[in-house]
């Protein structure tokens, strides 16, 4: 039984949004699956010393234009969200409650959020809009409230965030096929000839 | 008659040494030609608060890893130099003073400069190395060192960053096709389409 593929992705990154309309179909055509991590850039990015591309000069403007383009290149809707980058944190912790007792509800969720996000600018980072969100997903928005207050799921995600950079994550998407790394959405056809020769 | 492609690089990139074997090809198969543009990285960098990739913990160890691969996926022989990256301002002052003259000799300098240093690991920071790779390319070494230390090529340099600058570029290789940007080796395939489809 070949491993799972690991998923890394923070929900306000456009290019983990991307890869995460075609990781699962991508994994599937070679006979495997995917474990989805649900972890804030902003924790990686500190390891790092590295931070968001649109807080560069010249950069900023060249990847707005990307994220987009990107997404048409993949055939995934895609608008650019007035609020942006935002923080994701309430919507990673309910991702990681979902988790421990359903991986694939709480992948459902993590597409849920991200189209929500990327595809009718619902701001995650508002309270209320996410509770909206998680009504309209089949939860009790109280309930999902109360996950993302809870100190238990809090430290799940730090948690999740720490396991990442130990793996030597420090972007998004990023993705670990048997031990072997690839960093970013454009990573995909490496994968592909990865997951069908073996290494290269 | 469609409009060159432009494709500025710096000679201590190994995604641009990468797209520099398949740059010149890509544009035939579309009816194009290609302005090549050697720059230094460190002045966009200085302007967009960027550092080289290899600076940063984590993501150091990720595209070391990278370079290697991206060169098998496509083919193209290279071997990590040992020093790296290096000042590549000398090669870069030669390059332009051939533009002057004959653009498909500065093309053909930037080959073997980038072949050599990728290739052989010749230091193309360290003035005997690089005048002994002049001499093999059929220059005399004397001349090229004079041209490096002069002035006028030490100022086209600069306005090749500058202009660099203007246009957008904050890393290499980067390529604009027709007033559109596509930055770095992975955006071949968006490269292709677009010169094939046109926007999208």
């Amino acid at each position: 039984m070949p491993s799972p593929i690991d998923f890394y992705f923070d929900f306000s990154s456009p290019y983990s949004y991307i890869a995460s309309e075609w990781i699962d179909a991508l994994a599937a055509r070679h006979g495997r699956t995917v474990r989805w991590h649900a972890i804030l850039l902003g924790a990686t990015f500190r390891v790092s010393g590295l931070k968001p591309p649109v807080e560069h000069p010249l950069k900023r403007e060249y990847v707005l234009r990307d994220f987009a383009r990107s997404a048409r290149a993949e055939g995934v809707p895609f608008r650019q969200p007035s609020r942006f980058p935002i923080a994701t944190q309430n919507a990673a912790r309910v991702f990681w409650w979902l988790c421990g007792s359903d991986p694939a509800r709480s992948t459902a969720w993590a597409r849920a959020c991200f189209r929500a996000y990327f595809g009718r600018g619902v701001d995650l980072s508002d309270p209320e809009a996410l509770k909206g969100l998680a009504a309209e997903f089949g939860l009790d928005p109280q309930v999902a409230e109360g996950v993302w207050n809870d100190p238990v799921w809090k430290e799940r995600l730090k948690q999740a965030n720490e396991a990442a950079i130990a793996a030597g994550v420090f972007g998004a998407p990023f993705f670990v096929i048997d031990g072997e790394p690839f960093w970013g959405n454009d990573r995909k056809a490496q994968m592909e000839r990865w997951l069908s020769q073996g290494p290269f």
